[in-house]
């Protein structure tokens, strides 16, 4: 049994996290104790860093967070089966009750009563060991790497979005905003097996690296005409599905304008204002669909599926690592270093790490 | 044979129709002759008898307008197999080019060569008569009337709304702006088994009508907190799915704070704005679907069959009736007493009619 | 609280019930305990009572049968939120794991471990009072009675069917077999909006009562050319939809030939036989989608929102009511009376009841 | 202007196949005229070579077979605006009458007034040219080869029977029967991102390619336990779709028990028996999806579309090649030496192919 102090990454208030040590958990019945190799720093981590709340989630006590993660199972419960102790696993970050019809009809990331890691007032997994319900941990098949099981989160995003876009492989898609959610959401375009992703941003670094990561071709919507280039691109027959990750306004109404008539958007990225300026009339004549994208649901077995034997890598998007000592710096990097920093990837039980 | 004249309404200019003496079209060897028995005043009709244009459809030249109709088959081509010489039928007014990619995958709604009647330079059937091809013409069941027959083009909307919004008969269901289309969607969603039926709109006379078909509760949103009864009405159940048709901007963000978190918008009216502020947040954050609605595909023979051995009875949003004679006071009726002419039926081929 | 006694019918050993005094159960902290108004015998039930087994399910020890139920809240758990004492509730009979893959996305009825009423070794609810988590208990709204509550399982099975088979109102149903899941099944196409429903049983009783309930025609497969006659009621049209709920194997293969191009066929009823030599060259000729049903999932919450506004009645199934006393002789009666038995209906905590 | 003769291949009865000079036909106005590049020789092909039917269809005169083809126009009619002389284009053989509800829902493979090449008493394509209404032309990409154009054709099965399955890259795939049509359904899988693909086929050569074209493991289906095997293979998780394309009864039926619970069964081979023994009693416990499939629909642009930017080689099925004055031979090889030859495939035009 592991019993005793880990290391935890603890925030007690606004752009301050120290390092402490804590009591580690221990598992209930059907629950396990999973050691964390690697945990991502996600965009909503550093708003929680940088302004100590996101929309109704205010952080009023001190707090652990961190969501994105794998590790190896060290304990488990009594009632547990589908893990054991050694198993590689990926960790799905939210806990929901099981018991509303949401829960019931398979949208469980419509739980009102979810428990998601590092939301306050709960704690998430910068730390050594983190307990979770065992239904919640996902075996990472021989040859895949924690990196790419912690990854599964955010891709899980991506993922989820192209099945509310009904993503086809004769689909040409249009990835708006080129953040870890939309090169993600491009690599699970691949995985869908559509060949044709476009992209757009106004950062350079996520451009390249968005070709790097196997998308057709990318553009910078504030110098480039890109309805004009997709049309040109795509010999007329235009984009059909979008996924808009940026968030930004002008993206999300052109989102619009740059589908074809009768395509899917998916929104994901959520917008700054209260409104957004719309053209309905557009969306109606053309008969698009649009779909809210919140979180995912049923996505960890399916990618973890869908990559195992894939040439899909979505490793690229790591910039950077850091040990969980270093975890203040690399929250800073993925605060203050947006244009070069994609994914911050933090490694508790690792005394140093070269980034 | 059918040959000589027919009397047809010729607007020559905005705001001055005319029936004058034209040919009697000749059917080709896919077509037939349909004598028109009632043909209904559609929105578009009084736009472009009012304005002269719909955004880019503009009246250059003399044009009959009309598309919603019934009537019987007076004379067929040779190839004509799917009606005959007396069938009594409902006539599609869309017209489409069976060749676009559009047109093969069932979509023929949004087929981009399609030729509409009564949309400039089409003509359309206020008129003694019409040809058609003959895979337009749907036969009405014994004892279905004319008038539904005609009804059944602006029911299409409601239904293919249903079907864009995948209606089940245990949706909780709002619409929005009660005119002919929202009364038909109502109904349409009666077809589909849906029971609990909400509407709102600001005229008075709407809603008593709303009610009088059957629906569950109505609401002027300019004085009654919707949001709140629906709650209450709903015992916090909440509705599963709005269908907007009033083009109202407001109604349209509404929308998407009033629709429970899962649930889906099916927008059909168009705004008379660019751009409408919508919060994309929270559609995001509820993962809602919102699905445009252009015309509507596959509708007649279906609606023909949901309607014909059911209660609901569409002729109900009928509230004048004039013979062609009479057409622009038809049409003025239509355009000046938008309080209390809901729908006003054209009946060619009479001599008089007592509203 | 409720303690002390309560009766419950016990099998001891095949065709052998009697009523005992056994310790009425005590709900924990997410359950509740429920007085049973009326709870119906279903053909499971009954061969559970004749041979002492179905396949793989054996009745090793006395066991209490029944899971058809309603009745009213007489206590709670601590942590029950959504029923209160003095509800009046369905009870949904199969209490899943909520853990596995199938229930995590919404088909819970093919949970490996779920945990069905009257299925050995879990008792049911031939008795006063039962014990279920709360969740499994749905309210009953005003105006809906207990019968009908209790109806609400066997009627999920054809509303279930309905959504496999993707009803829709403008479907042309077949329903094979009139039994109470037949029967059912076509009231819930009513509910969907089905409004063409025919139907095919070899006993006279069961054909007169579907027209009572709204079937549009019936048939004798066994003296009627059932193909011709839909042929000719449906104008040519023919069928877009089978339930298939005999489990007759004729009846099954007949299905592939009834059912015109591109329709659907749901198999609800079990065969006798290992195999059924089925016409697969037709099924795939036609290109028909084949659905099996197995139980239900979420139907309880959307057939009661189906229900309560709707002129469907369900109740015209029950064709015999018994208090608990006389438990042996209702059994008997659906066991030996199957050409006018469809549903018989125990009525606990009544003293008698006059069927 | 192309006139004059051109070579064709004309079976005048049953093992019999001369190459004669007949017209080149003249397009009509939406159609155009196709240099063939390259045919395929289909089973259909080698069964009227044989048998002089197929089923209801009969060769009562001499005939052209053949409907694999891609090519280049050289002529098109004056209202042809989808292609240009020139394009190479892959051909769509079966030409449907837009007319039908089929036809306008978008199912049109089900049109019963469908013309397809080479059933008779319609011609084929192994000739010189062929003239097709210009909708049923569809350009290749560059890059891509007449070979992939012409394999469009038995890939369109596949791809068709991915979208009847709802494929998607999270399936473990089982493909029964290895012929072109089962190795191509493999193809297809792979666009669909599907990266778990089994097959069975009782011949040694066909197993050898599926591993060569990257299917993840084979089976005898005489020699191996083909379910213990995959039970293994999949960790236990089970194959969630089954493509049946080898029309053996056996294999029908196995599919039933080899998918896991909740799967879906794709039926593509056309049984030789009247009637195949089912385990209905399986499909429906647990809960199967069973589609058939007959040809494909909106697939040409589709599998274009998927094929163009990825790595999937379908020309690895093509064993033999031939010219069209070696036709005869081209198809006794095809009839003869069916465990080595897969695609058999014939290059009018070409003097002379060392296959």
């Amino acid at each position: 049994m592991t019993t005793g102090k880990m290391n935890a990454a603890i925030m007690d208030k606004p752009l301050s996290i120290e390092v402490q040590q804590v009591d580690i958990p221990t598992p209930g019945d059907h629950e396990a104790l999973v050691r964390v190799h690697c945990i991502g720093v996600c965009g909503s981590d550093v708003h929680y860093y940088e302004h100590g709340k996101i929309g109704r989630y205010v952080v009023n006590e001190p707090i652990i967070l961190g969501h994105e993660l794998a590790g190896e199972v060290v304990q488990v419960g009594k009632l547990v089966t589908n893990v054991t102790v050694g198993d590689r696993v990926a960790v799905e970050p939210g806990v929901t009750c099981g018991r509303c019809d949401y829960c019931k009809c398979g949208r469980y990331n419509l739980c009102p009563d979810v428990v998601f890691l590092a939301t306050p007032p709960v704690n998430g997994a910068w730390a050594d060991y983190i307990v979770m319900p065992s239904d919640y941990l996902f075996k990472l098949p021989e040859g895949m790497s924690y990196e790419t099981g912690a990854l599964l989160e955010p891709l899980s995003v991506g993922f989820h979005a192209m099945l509310r876009g009904q993503a086809k492989p004769f689909d040409r898609l249009l990835v708006t905003g080129l953040g870890p959610i939309g090169l993600l959401a491009g690599q699970a375009a691949k995985l869908f097996g559509i060949t044709e992703i476009y992209g757009t941003d106004t950062v350079a670094y996520r451009r390249e690296l968005a070709l790097e990561m196997g998308f057709t071709a990318v553009f910078d919507p504030a110098t480039e005409p890109v309805g004009e280039r997709l049309e040109t691109l795509t010999g007329g027959a235009g984009i059909t599905l979008i996924v808009e990750s940026s968030g930004n306004g002008r993206a999300m109404n052109d989102a619009v304008k740059l589908v074809r008539r009768g395509g899917r958007i998916v929104f994901v990225g959520l917008p700054a204002t209260d409104t957004v300026p719309m053209d309905m009339g557009a969306l109606i004549d053309a008969e698009i669909d649009a779909y809210g994208v919140f979180r995912y649901a049923n996505t960890y077995p399916a990618a973890i599926q869908a990559l195992q034997r894939s040439t899909v890598d979505i490793e690229k998007i790591i910039t950077h690592r850091y040990s969980l000592a270093d975890i203040q710096e690399a929250v800073e990097t993925a605060r203050t270093r947006k244009d070069t920093s994609i994914k911050v990837m933090i490694y508790p039980n690792h005394r140093s790490i070269n980034s």
